[in-house]
């Protein structure tokens, strides 16, 4: 059995990194999706392709657009999402896509800091498995295959 | 028809206040529901009921039950859903409300000031409409019942 | 039992009145919902709403943003869509809403006169009824409530 | 990750000729799919299959009936829809076929020359992306793959 | 709490009278619905309000547009269907509607003489309880509100 | 607002009544329902409607399609399940309701003594509270009305 | 693409040889499923598997526990359905089968003797398309696949 | 055709594995899949990932929360659920497996002893098929591959 794996949240470090990582070293049968993790070119993938916008709320839809179309396509086609949540960024489209996938019935890995539990506490509660680091997500996708 | 209207987002001023106001001057057909809206309560709504818990974060889990609880059968008997976002605050468990009634299907309207755009660009995309102003949103429910 | 009714379709003219004077002549226990019938202001409610937009297309994003609000929402308690097209006007929007009332489930009853079958085919065989008047779209919903 | 493309709309010119060619330039790893594209077979499939119809209404029901079983099916198999629109013909069939796609929650890209923007306005607020060009319609299937 | 009942099946007998007797000597909360039940009407209704067809197919496929109309209409509304069988008649649209009801996830109480248990076998195990008399769905019903 | 409760587990003792009472001193908008708690009527039903079946397992089927027949429709008309588990009996139709409603999308509210959370933990898991009496399972519902 | 097709209806003769023989002489990339075509064998299963049973309708019961098991599972990993209809048998379970396919969403051809179309009307007009041979069912599947 | 088969059930004993030696006595094309059978690992599998906690209950949710994560995905990915009950043990969490997959439509084959019968009666009405061995589980699945 193959598992699909869609990476949401913020994509200013290199944290899906860690996960292939540590997935690979496990030699486990995952395949990894995610945002776009060139931070400029999500913000201006709109232009790029539809060309210049009115004004930067215009260009910011027009991003968007393009994002959501790869978020929505991808998850779809994910059978498990893990969300990284960090101490710096709103991450406000990371809390959409950790609960699209809720709501779809996708079950939520949810990564963050022991001290974001605060702010974060409704949507742990919604997670299937709240953990604080990569190393530990990966060992919850390890644990779908091991027999003993 | 009657409309029922799920009132997402931060509990700490008095935002559900203005709306409700609006759609009672425009006589609209409307019954409103939400989160708790005394924040002490629901940070402690989970004691309350279930007792002292062992530390801050099984504090924290047993408040998110009972929120959601409500979030979850509030939301399913509602037709639309309006969330407000403002300065303050990291509002992820409104970004996770906002989202849930998206993937649900329910038409969402986001209120923000206008220079929260880029941060709320993916939430806003996959609003129905996105305004800057409680009387703007409330005019957005007025439309529904307008003939002429 | 009461059954809900969405008038789907072009709003250049006055037909829904058609429809609804030949309900209450058989005194059916129906209530009818549709879009904006104001033309104008079906195209200025972006503009009435959220202001002056930057150009044409961001009006026409504006105001559809409304007119869909007001679709999927009383569509979706609507129990059984009419959908009326006519020689004039390039009528996607009724095609769009009468797609979307035959692949939510909900039975469309599409009026059209018989020079356009043709054009209409696809959409005709997905229909659970096509007819060529109001008058035939009422007696169509009043068999519901017949016994004999 | 192999993405299945329908492309909907018109068959009079080859449009989709030019989207397989871009894609296949870019080598993305798609499939595209699509109603037949004679124009005359489409028009005549029911008699060439169920024999001689009693009128032309019931020829176009015929052959509606396996135009539809066609869309149908290869659209459930689809992970996204591409829509195009034009200046000529009614298109109420790409109209219909493109809001199935919305309302099965499969993305849409829409492409239309600009000036028809107005009477699109609907259709392309529900849309997940809407251009003016191929080109411009790959380069959004394209950005699904790209990882900076 | 009100159920609605919908009463699938041949139209050749009046047993539908019986199960409504039963019901209101009971005095249980129940509506019930179901198909035209004077046959020649139900055989003319294409015809009636779409005029002259044809010939005798396109007559019967006019017909069964608004039986099926009536059928899906209706049964969409109701909480629990009831189909029954007897030795005449092919009944293959009571097959379709019970089918129908099973698949939808509403629950279905088939009523057919024991003699009939080997063609109805299939459905009679998809059904959720199968009797032989009117009198024993009613029970059934009745057992829904019965507390003691 | 109006809640539908459906209150499932074991019918040896009178649990419900007390739940009952403590939203009649509340004063809640709620109405409940639940299995038919007299233990032999409910053992006895399926022979009682249908007569002498060949031997116990055969009665035992005949019973729990009635008993399935009232569970699943009184569930599907509710908007929150409460299960409670005690020290005696096996259960595990208690067990099927509780997880029918976690699955079906409502929440679920368990009632169990402490003692018994590992043999249940997969359960309380999945629940959206868990509560260990009825007064506490009570004090839950009276959240969603309350407003500070 | 690959396209799986179930094929329902009566077992008494070899309708689905012919099926199968003319797509291979197509070469359609077509799999087919469908119910044990071994008459005594579906009759028979139940005590096969399960033992010896109390009376002839306890048989049944069991036997089609295991029909149904085959039938849902195949028919579910089906993406069109093909349900034949003759002159003998009482052919509810046929009837049956088809209108699961119809209300699961999966495409329905409708395979009849042009003098069944009377009681057959309901089903007919439900179906994708309506043909009177195993040659015109392979065609329409065929269509699938051609491109001008 | 390939099936993918979720064995639910307590991990006390070996049953697991007779069914998949019956199955490769039959070369069947099945894939078995199932819950952690080392039932101490099961029992740590919260700790061992996400470190101490703070009460038996705490570990006890944390563990779950691995168990659920797994049950969850890997029954989403199967086609047909086998539930082994047996004497000992409360089993709840086999009701709850058992009882998802009946609601997911996925179906169930239940094995239980025969005297088991009275207290699992709800749930082998609402299972596919029940079985008293393995041997006969496996048969049933056999007999969707077998033509006569």
């Amino acid at each position: 059995m193959h598992i699909n794996v869609y990476l949401a949240g913020q994509i200013h470090d290199d944290w899906r990194t860690e996960i292939k990582q540590e997935a690979e070293k496990k030699k486990l049968p995952l395949s990894f999706f995610g945002p776009m993790e060139n931070h400029d070119r999500s913000d201006n993938i709109g232009e790029e392709i539809l060309g210049k916008q009115a004004d930067p709320i215009a260009k910011d839809e027009a991003a968007s657009q393009l994002n959501n179309l790869r978020t929505r396509l991808l998850m779809e086609k994910s059978d498990v999402v893990i969300a990284k949540f960090g101490e710096s960024y709103k991450q406000w489209n990371s809390a959409m896509d950790a609960s699209a996938a809720v709501t779809l019935g996708k079950p939520l890995i949810l990564i963050r800091p022991k001290n974001l539990h605060h702010p974060l506490k409704e949507l742990s509660e919604r997670a299937q498995v709240t953990v604080e680091t990569a190393e530990q997500a990966v060992k919850c996708l390890a644990y779908l295959f091991e027999t003993d």
